[in-house]
Order: C-alpha cells, then structure tokens, then sequence
C-alpha cells in the first residue's frame, strides 16, 4: 500500500480504537462481559452462540447478542429462538465489525439489565483482528473440519484471541482431524491460548465453556467493586 | 468509509482493473486458462488444486499455480507434489491477491509453456471479490460443512463467481448437508452458475470438473485461432 492509504488506514484504525476504549469502559461499569467471535465462515459461531445463549438463559444469566453479516438477518432469527435479544448489523462489503458498529446497534439496549454481551463477527479470517470491539474476551473458532494449520496461515487473527473454542469435534474422526497438530499451532501462534473443545450437535465440551465465561464475568464484576 | 477513503479505494480498484485486463490478454495470447480458486478458509481450495494439478499432467496438460496466504509455504510445498511448478505468495496482512501480485509472480516462466494457470485466492469470502486477476474463469468453493446459506451471506464472492465447486460431499451425510437448499442459494444469488460437486478425498466428481477445465481452454484457444 502507497504511505497516503497507510495513513488513512491508521486514521481509522485509531479511531476504532478510541471509540472500542470507550465502550470497554461502559460494559465493565456495567458489569457486562463482552465477547467478540470471530471464524471463517462456517466455522459454526452461530451455532455455537445458539447453544452459549440457551444455557445462560437457563441459568438464570442476562445476555444479548449483536450479529454481523454482509447481508441477510438469518443468524439473527436463529439466535432470538435462545429467548435472548438480539440484532443483526448488516455490513454491506465490509468484511468486519467496527467499535461504531457495535456502539450504534447497542441502542435502547440498557447495559446494567445485561450480563453477557456477545458479538457474532463478520466469517473472516483476516479483517477482524486489527478492530477492537471493546471486548473483554476475543474468542477464535476453528473447525476441526477446516485443517489444523489454520493458525499458521492466519497469525493476526489468531495470535489477537484470547481463547480458542475448536468446533465441531463430533466429526472428528470423519474429517481426519489432527488434534495434536492444531494444539500445537495454536500454541505456536498464541502461547498458552486456552483452548475449549466442543461440538453444539452433541453438547459436548459446551458446560466447560458456559462455566467458563461465567467465572470470566465473576473476575470483571469483582475488580468492578474493588474499583 | 469517508468519500475520500472511497476515492482512494476506486482508483487502487481502477488500477488492479487495467493490470488485471492487461493480464487477460497475455492468458489469452499464450492459450493459458487462468483459474482463480476463491473461497473460505478450510474450504479445501488446496486439496482440490492438488488433485486437479495431479489429473492434469497426468493428462499430458502444462499446469503451473500460484498459492496465496497471508503467511507460509505450506500449500506451495503440497502442490509441488503434483509435479506441477509452484509458487508461493506470501501477502502479510493483506486478504485478497491483486493483479499486481500474480504479475510480479509470473516473473521467469513461459507462458507459452502453460495451458492452465491456478491462483489459490487467499481464504476469505469477502475481500478477493474486487479484485480481477485476470482470470477467464472465477471459481468458488464451498464445502458441505459450511452451511447452506453462506450464498446468502456473502452475495459479492459467490455473484461474481463463474462456477461454483461443493467440496467434501464425503462428509455431507455426517454434516447434514441440505443439498436442494444449497443449489437454490447459488442459484438465487447467482443465476445459471455451474456446479460441480466434488470430494478431494475418494475422488467423486473430479473427472467431470477437470474435462469441464479442459472444454473451457479449448474454447479459449479456438477463440484465439479465430483471433
């Protein structure tokens, strides 16, 4: 890229970041746990939301999700069967959400009725990871039916998540998963990532997940009070 | 974005547009059918290039392929197995290639020696969409894995594709694949698109795509005897 698009691409960078910092601020004081997830497409982060969202629902737990998308409000329709709020951001061609994104869909929304905010990203390996959301948690999915070298050829993205959720392991042994090589890489690229393993079709993996962010919330609102 | 991030974005657009025409050109002159690969990560862009590498020279056919990721030689070195000569683009951070960087690419082979030229796109259903590279035929891929609906979410990729590729249909009993769902999508988004439905893995459909390769050089070549 010529130095002029560098420094309008660093413009907006920056603005992001500001805006992202801002929000990062009103969801700790409101005690929201913000997760931002982000896969290629087809990765299953819807499905693996549906099922996120069911069992905070069930436990009695306050959350609510924004989707993004090209186009079509199929995930939003899917999600809202959890009981849970939610709203699609139709992006266009952009091929990521933005912290203004983000901020403008939380309308009418009030952060102190919430616990769990959670950010279904554009299906892209590559533009999400330089824009901050304002999240808490940055979660990195990967299929085991997408190859185990996913995280060497997307080090920005993956080396920018917090945790890694490997999906789909009920077809495992169908896709010749390497599961060895994709902890491995994983590590390679992002050095002690936790790592949850599960599949929304069979349920596994998906309690230790749960549990998870719900520990992730009790650390943000217990540091809200020492605050 | 801001207009004038709008007008810079149009003229690098405009320039990769004359570079990629200048490209389609020198294809055509030299009797090369140039292919783009585009499609999600994991979708198995790679494995089908292989074997279709591997079906061609075996075939008697001059194959070569330029591999695009955002980081490592991986694929380079899978394919080179095929006998084909290969050539890794590494693009940083960048999710798409450009004419620019197949033609910096192409730097010391004869394109007079080639029939068939294959650019593995980097793994994005977004961001390659804008960008010609001078190919005769634009290929997309989506794998029974993946979802039924991505057609839907992603209409620049798969309305401005040629031919549409479903991979891993192996796996589509144990994905759960809705077959009829996924051809009406292509369909809807991109009206009389050829499909072929393929796996990499026990061969399914290969044949039929690599003679529809072969069909489509002859007529590029008659086009050019004609000339």
């Amino acid at each position: 890229m010529q130095p002029r698009i560098l420094d309008i691409r660093q413009g907006v960078l920056d603005k992001n970041d500001r805006l992202a910092h801002e929000l990062r601020q009103r969801f700790a004081a409101a005690g929201v746990l913000a997760v931002n997830l982000v896969s290629s497409p087809g990765t299953g982060k819807t499905a693996l939301l549906e099922e996120t969202l069911r069992h905070l629902v069930a436990g009695g737990w306050r959350a609510a999700a924004l989707v993004g998308d090209l186009a079509t409000a199929n995930d939003a329709r899917r999600l809202a069967r959890s009981g849970a709020p939610v709203r699609q951001i139709e992006t266009g061609t952009l091929c990521h959400l933005e912290a203004d994104l983000v901020s403008r869909h939380l309308g009418g929304w009030d952060l102190a009725e919430l616990d769990f905010l959670f950010v279904e990203n554009v299906g892209n390996l590559v533009c999400p990871a330089d824009y901050d959301l304002g999240e808490s948690l940055r979660v990195v999915l990967l299929a085991v039916t997408e190859g185990e070298d996913k995280p060497l050829k997307y080090p920005p993205l993956f080396s920018s998540a917090d945790v890694a959720v490997i999906t789909k392991v009920d077809m495992a042994a169908a896709a010749g998963f390497d599961r060895a090589a994709t902890l491995t890489n994983l590590a390679a690229v992002r050095p002690g990532i936790a790592v949850f393993e599960t599949s929304a079709r069979t349920g596994q993996g998906l309690a230790e997940w749960v549990d998870f962010l719900v520990e992730r919330r009790q650390v943000l609102t217990a540091d809200l009070g020492r605050g």
